[in-house]
């Protein structure tokens, strides 16, 4: 199992945000070959010490870490990636690893 | 669902790190109550711009936002916080949210 785990921090208009966000990158992330999940959080996104600086956490799952250089590599990938800079105006965090259950 | 995320910035010494982590971090960690699923990264944590400034990255998952709240209230999860001074020589950071598939 591998997560494209996306962070996006608080952006100017939460409003704006959220509408970009599901009306045209959801649709776009979900054609990206071998995605097998797509996971995105709901309501504030807590810390120990309060409000986090993250509006939207999503977590896309795939295979493997090869399958997600894949779906990086793909148009659809590459789409997805050119739209985040259109609404992703408090900046975007992503990481990407293998992951197991322990 | 509900996820607690724990990301580990890269240690001082990255063998004592996971020995503590998995001997010792993990084992408390697992008797949180509420705690529905462990997982944690194996290997490079990765970013499209090269190797990311985490170590490791653990997802405890729970039924939802007030099973999060209990488990953290709950001497586990103190335990749990507690222990982690001991061996998060890079910080940590922590998030929880709600989280839907979509």
């Amino acid at each position: 199992m591998a997560r494209l785990v996306v962070m996006y921090g608080t952006p100017k208009d939460a409003g704006a945000f959220d509408k970009h966000y599901f009306e045209i990158q959801v649709p776009i992330a979900k054609q990206i070959p071998g995605l097998r999940k797509y996971e995105v959080s709901r309501g504030a996104i807590g810390t120990p010490a309060g409000a986090s600086k993250f509006h939207l956490i999503a977590t896309l799952h795939f295979d493997d870490m090869q399958a997600v250089q894949n779906a990086s590599a793909s148009p659809q990938g590459q789409a997805a990636a050119a739209d985040v800079a259109k609404f992703a105006t408090g900046g975007v965090d992503m990481v990407f690893f293998d992951s197991a259950e322990i």
